[in-house]
């Protein structure tokens, strides 16, 4: 279960400040003073990553009201996160927090403002950097310094790479899932595109329309996360999942609504992203994903620094960048580059290719992948058994020296 | 200058009938009985697809009446088309049809039906097949038989390859450009979104729109637009052309409209997004773009058969596929498919893949990538000096047997 802490003033990378900063978080299993995780989010992920039980399960202590957060995302990395799994909870203090401009109970457009009316668009622009420093703000609270490790995919794991960049000393191990120092063009273009249908849907209001007497601008958001489910996905798992078959009766949704369109058929690929769509526009807010999306796109790791080495350079600790081969959201190759740019900085980087067509998607629907080079790399980082590094194709698994010197890697850079 | 000619009565692949239908098109060069080449043109394309001087820019014979189409899309092919040019109108009888459907001219949703008020969505459902046979109707008219080539990019690429399928015994050689036998999953997907974009536009109104007194649904036509464009694009045209840069302050545009937006850049290829699409929604029409899409996604070249082979078997003609590596909007995958079908079906084929990263556009952007196979293949098929098939790679170019026997191709299969 949720619990939500207010952390106080927070002031934003822009400038504007807030006077109480809520941040919505879960955690699973037991604080020993060296074994946190912090898992970061995707885009509309919430702090509800597993179903095991929550340890902020509990209410009457000093830290964080117990809420039920309504139309929260499901588990959303529930195959990766529990009991005897990848990150195991049985094993790791592990901590995710709702990030701020979210939806799942932090602050953020759709909680109350000051005046106990949403913020919507009053609510400040926030960035990666934010999020990072709001999480290291939470876990101030719960008496977490340094963190074993932060795994994130996707935004998360730039956010887990922002950890690496912003607060060097404190993490041990950080795992960049599915990520990038920075998106490309192309997947700029296509955010650019997702936000504009959500703010030329005449239900979108400048961002007002929150309370009940009000349409929520809900075409526009089923447009962008439309447009958003087609990065997430392959090519050739679209093909081989829904090829060119027109969808049945009782598919999801009217299917298009011009006459001439009804000729045509309505396609098991449309109804699927309609009914993923619609279902969807129930549990994130439109604004929340605008605020969301500009995040990504405004994060760059080389940012105030002059290359993604020089920002990962006081990082002492080490880096798996893990990466889909059918993945074009957040492609191999910027993994690579990632990868390398660690390495000039004197980071121990592995960088785990998983061949897989899944597209982006790899990374939440494929825990045999993804799981084992992650428990490995928790356990024992770069030179972890299941860890393999792109360029050490003859060695054994998880084998010798991925820093650039190929100097044998200690487990633990943070004794106790 | 184009000419518009009634063609009578139309009964459409969908069983409806129009009693008038009309063919905008335009003709360069002069038809000696043996040399017409139909060009069929893209999505949004039109019939102009030269700046050479008409032959159709007539008035006072019997064919055609001279017509200054308002609007119309500028001369799409006019480094490859023209006196001198890869498609030579000194050497050939150039034809190029707007489609049945489209807004140049033809009759399609904005034009006037029978009461004189714009068609609109009563317009019946067009399908490539009733392009073809549109063409077919109108090169009647113009006394030409037998076509010398059918040359057509993109979805004017499968117009192409239909007409191997379907009048096999009235043309020569075939040039299948940037195209595929049908489209894959993702991008009927993304057009699926961008029709959305359309639809849920309130301004599209059920598709009537028309009169001076409305508004046209132009924010969906637009994000329509974006959507494609990113389509034609490839990852790394995008990125070098305008990689992550701001836009200056004098950038098409008003940017982003939500105050947080305005926090945070507005791009350069957010920019030139912006200013393709607004000028595309004042040359084409809304309802256009759901018909030519819908008719687009619809096509299938094994339709009625069995396979691609099937299709192409009764075919004696020769085939040109066209295919570039950084297209993924039509992939160089699919051509090779097409290719392998034609050979199949005993069709002498090659298959000439062009080294580019411009993406779905090379078609139109590198003539001199495409010139050259193209001028080659009208001269003399599949043996031409150019064309290279992908198979062929140690032989010389344009080199011999591209059949599945392997047998030398004679220039000239339909002899006078």
């Amino acid at each position: 279960m949720t619990a939500v802490e207010s952390v106080g003033e927070f002031r934003f990378e822009c400038g504007e400040s807030i006077e109480n900063l809520r941040l919505a978080y879960e955690t699973y299993g037991e604080f020993d003073g060296d074994n946190a995780v912090l898992v970061c989010h995707a885009l509309t992920g919430s702090q509800h990553v597993s179903n095991a039980p929550s340890s902020a399960d509990h209410d009457g202590d000093d830290l964080g009201d117990a809420v039920e957060t309504a139309g929260q995302a499901r588990a959303w990395w529930n195959d990766v996160v529990g009991p005897g799994k990848a990150i195991d909870t049985t094993e790791y203090y592990v901590v995710c927090v709702n990030v701020p401009g979210s939806c799942y109970g932090s602050s953020g457009p759709p909680a109350d403002g000051p005046d106990d009316e949403p913020w919507g668009t009053e609510f400040p622009p926030v960035t990666v950097g934010d999020w990072t420093r709001a999480q290291r703000r939470l876990l101030d609270r719960l008496g977490v310094g340094r963190l074993h490790a932060v795994v994130g995919g996707s935004v998360g794991g730039m956010n887990a790479l922002d950890w690496a960049k912003r607060f060097p000393d404190d993490v041990r191990r950080v795992a960049a899932v599915a990520t990038a120092s920075r998106l490309d063009t192309q997947c700029l273009s296509l955010d650019a595109i997702a936000r504009r249908a959500i703010t030329t849907d005449p239900d979108w209001n400048g961002g007002d329309y929150y309370g009940d007497d009000r349409p929520s601008p809900a075409d526009g958001l089923a447009q962008a996360r439309r447009i958003g489910h087609v990065m997430y996905l392959s090519k050739a798992s679209m093909g081989r999942k829904f090829g060119r078959r027109a969808a049945g009766r009782d598919a999801f949704g009217d299917g298009p609504d011009d006459p001439t369109g009804r000729f045509f058929p309505y396609r098991e690929v449309e109804s699927y992203l309609d009914y993923n769509a619609d279902s969807f526009t129930t549990r994130f807010d439109a604004n929340s994903y605008l605020y969301l999306t500009r995040a990504m796109d405004e994060y760059d790791l080389a940012a105030g620094y002059g290359s993604d080495a020089e920002a990962l350079a006081a990082f002492e600790g080490e880096l798996l960048a893990l990466s889909f081969t059918g993945d074009w959201h957040f492609t191999v190759e910027q993994s690579r580059v990632l990868a390398a740019a660690a390495r000039d900085g004197d980071v121990p980087t592995a960088h785990h290719v998983v061949d897989s067509d899944h597209g982006h998607d790899a990374f939440l629907v494929e825990p045999e992948s993804v799981g084992p080079p992650l428990r490995d790399f928790l356990a024992d980082g770069v030179g972890g058994r299941a860890v393999r590094d792109e360029d050490d194709d003859d060695g054994p698994p998880g084998g010798r020296g991925r820093g650039p010197d190929r100097a044998p890697v200690h487990a633990s850079l943070f004794p106790g």
